[in-house]
């Protein structure tokens, strides 16, 4: 039995983590928290999770719960994780961190990127990309993982494997994804209100949308040269769910069926991602760990079109997360999230 | 008071512009054909337009038509108004295809695109684009407009007025694109009913869409050098709404504000086209033949942003139908869709 | 030219009626009130609104206001309009409260139903309940015109012709609504979210919802006996749109036929009210101030089902208000709201 | 390892239940029929099913299907598992059908609310109502299971607990609910696009939709005395869900205490169905076998008004037949559904 807490409960990601956690019957949910509902019981923001578990919200108290934890989930705003992180590090706690605080390897690039100072720039060589299709070996000797930004997994879910197939040579990528709203956090926002969003649909955050610079990261360090990455988010008028749509140009010795076949062979023994002929839909993927990955070529104008769909809040967060924890537990990857 | 018939009064395109014609006191709709619902009453198929109207569809029979009105709309699928035009032409009709059939100069261009060959390619010559915001002089005097489609409008807007930018001199688009359901017709589809689309958004046609070939011609035009579109249409889980989001090289002299300036000066006196700081909403448009545009400049990668919002069964087709039917009789532009 | 101001313009029903007033040439807006966007361009919180008008948002002073309208609209919660109407009406405006606070004819009834004692009860008896099919003649006339509520708006119109027909003389209605969620305001609520919200149905607040007291106030009025409302309101996933299914015993004497014959004569020369065959649909009313009305009667059970449906936004706040706003300046009900 | 086979594989009904068949693994699906889309790979009418598992959809061969298979779920329109249910049971296999074939004990009462003259009457009083919060005893060692209907399910379990309380003794029950879509099904029609059923909703069906029926007789044969129905349905736009509001008179003995203490009681160990305070929320069913339920009663007007909440497909339909199914193998109940 593997005790976790999780800090940051009444969120969407932290909701999501939940569901998934405690129907797990070799792992105990020791503690649960939240800043503004603590000592209430789970089940007043959540109503169905709480309906076999008797959980009450408490503040977040890192010495405290590292008594009685021997994994933490992170679901905080980033900014905020950098700071306790070390103290569960320190009482031999694995930390799995769903906010941006541990993703980027280069503390001047969260600076710049994040109008923040980093706290924990030691731990920053120590933290491993949270990706399983991509590091899975060093996942499962991680201590601290940084859980991978839900626009960067569909990206780079759909574009590691192409990084080297002669003919897609580009080193700048065009990124057009539409998310659903789960994707801004449960804080009250006016544009994020039914009567607003209803029937919507917009772009958003371009060109300096804080996913970019984790994008560019990964992709230069499966390249292994430079990417650049032009990222404009929209918003989707559903609740979960992501699209990408990414436009790259071509010689023309690459064409639709060589894409796909890379693709294909890089994913032929994944359990979660699935390549399609042509355009995958992002119906397929939602509360579930799946994703799909389909590309096309078009050839009048050179440009390669991959597109891929994942849930946000599953393959985007809470699912990737315990795909980790899975791997750092010594246990089937796909242990309660298939 | 001017006499007009609908042809194909029971599609989405149909309805929609039943719904403008209806109101307008200085015009009498004598004519309303359905091939499948003929001899019911309009009031069946649309109950809110058959209120204070008793109309009641007849199949198509235009020389019987001719001599009940003075304009005619025709709302069929591509490949069906190009056989009927010449004998509402002939009587002196005034007619407005809002099908594809007249919009292709080339017909060669058409039997590539739609695998048709074109009956009646002599009237190409003679059909008017029908985009008001370019073309307006041409529309006043014309007998046969092509109503553009929903794509192209969204697209054509946003970048005529840029082609001749300094900086901006790509030759090749990329334009994703999105459009609620209705964009799709009212044929009864698997995949476009409630259940199958709730929560869905996914790519689809690309890279041999139909528009394309209608922007490439147009942008072309404005240009005076050839463009290239690679275009690629997304399925949003709304019932209306087009959002197109271009993105194009540049060169540094480019920045956001030129291109917002010069969006501005081009629309300076447009009625219907509004151009805004960075990025419009689709939900602006809805339900109005108001067009939003707006853009952004990633300096980092290079590329313009330009994004643009229409309502696709208003500015898309209806409104913009009515637009040029106020031109073609000296009429306001905007009367009666405003 | 009519000056008008209103006050709480940045709410969903100031907007609504802001769309209405600034498309009329006979109206000038004088003045648009927001305590918190004091001193922001209308255009800040509505984009659409503030394209052809240039109207910055006021704290509320009725002194000052006073000097610059004829007319004054107030849409603010509950509790407010009751301290200020006076000060408008002292000094020769109209007013026009979309709130609850002049419904209620008994100070007392306001004082259970909002738990507030009422601050000006002097002026209800000088309120006329602003519901133009039943109340024409009286707000004509009127100085104060309390706009009914939205809910109440779909079960009067359906059930006040309905009252004196031998057979349905049963004085207890059960009442099933369900409303868009602009019904429950632009206040950030987590329930209102659209991530909460999306996929969800349910019904809320009864048997205590506020709206009940204002249905018993007017049917009883109407009957000339005391009725009795059991009304159970459901929020659905929608923005707009209220549907109400209302069901009623009745004695054998009574069919389908009867109700709706008796519906189609009580509003016959109505411009706004419609009686339709069997059961409306919510959709023929959204964005505009129509409403539809049917019945069926289940022989089997004894009870009659009559069902109406409007636009909570329009006609159930600010066409209606517009509506009394066109008859209280002897001009056409339906001026500017067709 | 139990053999089944699923007659109508491609409907929403029978996609839902494979999504659970296919991820048991004491389960082999042996055949999936299709008469439209017989030939293909079910992966071609549902692509998320067919990732790990290779099935052919064939046409319906009652004796060939029955030499692979132990049990057979039958996901047909009414009218046609009536012709070949008999054909199953004589080889010795197990029926659990899905639709209304055999849920009337009166092929009276099928011909009269169904049309149609029942085929095989001879099994009515075999059949066993699948409704196991009921009849799990007799559900056990049925060999034809007739698995009730999504509306049904809603009111029974929300009212047989409740049937006996002292003071709820009223013979009629109102009954209003709401369903999303997919309980139409998916043959194609045009009110089912989602471009009409967008932000629409309203009632259809009453007073003679054909759950009425069934209610009766179940509500009849809990509570010991002849029990009457007024059903109106009402369509969501919502893919799936049904929530139900149930009106019924009272006498002053009844609160809404007594009735939460009585469903409490009832239900305490139940694995499925949940008794709150107030009432429930649709969402909290989707994609679940949970069923909620709460309670109010107003005491104005004497009226108790009971809600519950399911999903349509799941708890009223697929997760229903194989809670039923795991009855029936001796299984716990919640194996594969919980």
């Amino acid at each position: 039995m593997v005790k976790v807490a999780v800090i940051g409960a009444t969120g969407y990601t932290g909701q999501e983590l939940l569901k998934l956690l405690l129907k797990r019957s070799d792992i105990e949910v020791t503690a649960v928290t939240s800043e503004t509902s603590a000592g209430q019981h789970l089940g007043q923001t959540a109503p169905t999770l709480a309906r076999d578990h008797h959980l009450i919200l408490e503040k977040s108290d890192p010495k405290a719960i590292s008594k009685r934890a021997d994994v933490v989930f992170m679901c905080l705003p980033h900014g905020q994780a950098m700071s306790t992180a070390e103290i569960y590090l320190d009482k031999g706690l694995k930390v799995l961190d769903l906010s941006a605080d541990f993703r980027l390897k280069d503390p001047a690039q969260y600076r710049q990127w994040y109008s923040l100072e980093h706290t924990a720039p030691g731990l920053l060589a120590k933290a491993v990309y949270g990706l399983p299709e991509l590091y899975a070996p060093r996942i499962r000797t991680a201590d601290l993982v940084a859980v991978p930004g839900c626009y960067p997994t569909s990206v780079i879910l759909a574009m590691a494997p192409l990084l080297g197939l002669p003919g897609l040579d580009a080193q700048t990528l065009t990124v057009n994804s539409a998310s659903g709203v789960s994707g801004a956090g449960r804080t009250l926002k006016d544009h994020l209100m039914f009567a607003q969003m209803e029937g919507d649909f917009y772009a958003y955050g371009a060109p300096t949308h804080r996913h970019t610079v984790e994008m560019e990261q990964e992709l230069t360090h499966v390249a292994g040269r430079e990417m650049k990455v032009s990222f404009i988010p929209h918003l989707l008028p559903v609740s979960r769910g992501i699209y990408t749509t990414i436009t790259v140009g071509t010689s023309q010795a690459v064409d639709e069926e060589s894409i796909t076949e890379t693709l294909k062979k890089f994913y032929l023994n994944s359990h979660f991602v699935h390549v399609v002929s042509g355009f995958p839909q992002m119906k397929w993927t939602l509360n579930t760990n799946h994703a799909y990955i389909g590309a096309r070529v078009d050839k009048r104008t050179g440009l390669a079109i991959i597109t891929s769909a994942i849930d946000n809040l599953v393959k985007g967060a809470a699912g990737q997360a315990m795909q980790c924890f899975n791997l750092m537990n010594d246990m089937d990857e796909a242990e309660g999230i298939d």
